[in-house]
């Protein structure tokens, strides 16, 4: 399995937060983790709280442990109650069944991480993370 | 009491893996508990998560504890609300009130184990792990 | 970077307990992980303690973390007591710092896992870890 | 109380990266909080572990808590073993008295953050952190 590099972490966050500036949102944490859900690399902007930092990380590893965007989490939610209810305390409540977490896959889409973004609606958050990926030439 | 030797674990488990292949489910991880609930065997196939190995455990280990199926807890939950939400915390998270796990019971009926599967539908994990308690010649 | 198979995590955990055997050693815990430090594999021999296969696993872990066996982890303790100290703490004391545990890697010397073995004394639980690594075609 | 803001963390991190390379390091992880010792940015080199971001992350966030580096807190740590041990605990593993974390001061010698640099050996994750701050145009 292939798992994403620092080099491509950072770019990934890099232009995430570009197109956050273009879409004039509220400061956001941004983090972006491996295919095991471990933490790559994180960046918080001025005026966003520690605990949105918390948020972005679980949303990515949200991602990493389904297999799917944090948004589809929240969609299957209602047709595996019981097991999201584990889940979320097994993961140590670092699971977020919102959007605002993406794969990100490489160009032969395996998945070799996920971002998670989190401070403005989950909408906005989810946009500029897909932004991100693909502006950094990977896929979600 | 009697106990499900690692032997019998083993074989459970390459049985339940074929069972899911020849499904042809999505990456699985499979735990196999003995009576008191603690881990004998787990496997965790390429492309499964982390959760999903701590989810197969608490499957198996649910199981044990209430002496039915992870299925039929799910059933019995809406009559025990109280007392599930409370084993819940002192269980650490370990419950799952959904299919995937079940009782292995030796040639007379007495209980020595548990498997639990997760990472398909609860139905799919369920469905294999009774493949593979019986195909090796236990009882669930 | 690459990462242990199941089927090879399966090779190495037979092996090992192939030589521990033939060693006449006590019931063991032998834990595969990937290098991550999450579980891949495990086995507790009947009459193993469940606490061994805690041990099993965070020997395995430590090496994940560290890059180094777990025998080296108690040689090098002694210049890095603060660090270890901290960092037990910060790992939830899943690192041990005694032989039993090392480093799994592949044919080009790529780190691809680590493998835990507690249950008898701490040297023969490594040359068994040591002789399954290499049965399996890998390299420690 | 003036605070990093994210664009000199970033630069903060990526002079220490520098540094690393131009001294040949093994793979490290760097974390820069804020005055409250809360997380700004993070970064984890190819084939570093969890683990080294954990303690990173200690280094730089004992550095604020007691407004001294990392290395000056073992030195005093004689002196005060009762405060400490309790300290510890209370923040969860999270003091490293060791090498490695140092303040980061603005011109005027007020702090702004803490870095954290884990990975090689004490003295050289703390050379780097420094060689960071100092070439970013701050002070520690």
């Amino acid at each position: 399995m292939s798992k994403i590099t620092l080099e491509q972490a950072n770019q990934v966050l890099a232009e995430t937060l570009n197109k956050a500036a273009e879409m004039g949102l509220n400061p956001l944490a941004v983090s972006v983790v491996d295919a095991a859900g471990q933490i790559v690399a994180l960046q918080r902007q001025d005026g966003a709280s520690d605990l949105l930092v918390k948020l972005s990380r679980a949303k990515a590893y949200s991602c990493t442990q389904f297999g799917i965007s944090s948004r589809q989490l929240g969609e299957i939610k209602p047709s595996i109650p019981e097991i999201l209810n584990s889940a979320q305390i097994l993961a140590d409540g670092n699971l977020v069944a919102a959007p605002g977490g993406v794969l990100i896959r490489d160009q032969d889409g395996a998945m070799i991480g996920a971002i998670g973004v989190s401070g403005d609606t989950s909408d906005n958050d989810e946009a500029c993370a897909i932004a991100g990926v693909e502006a950094a030439g990977l896929k979600v």
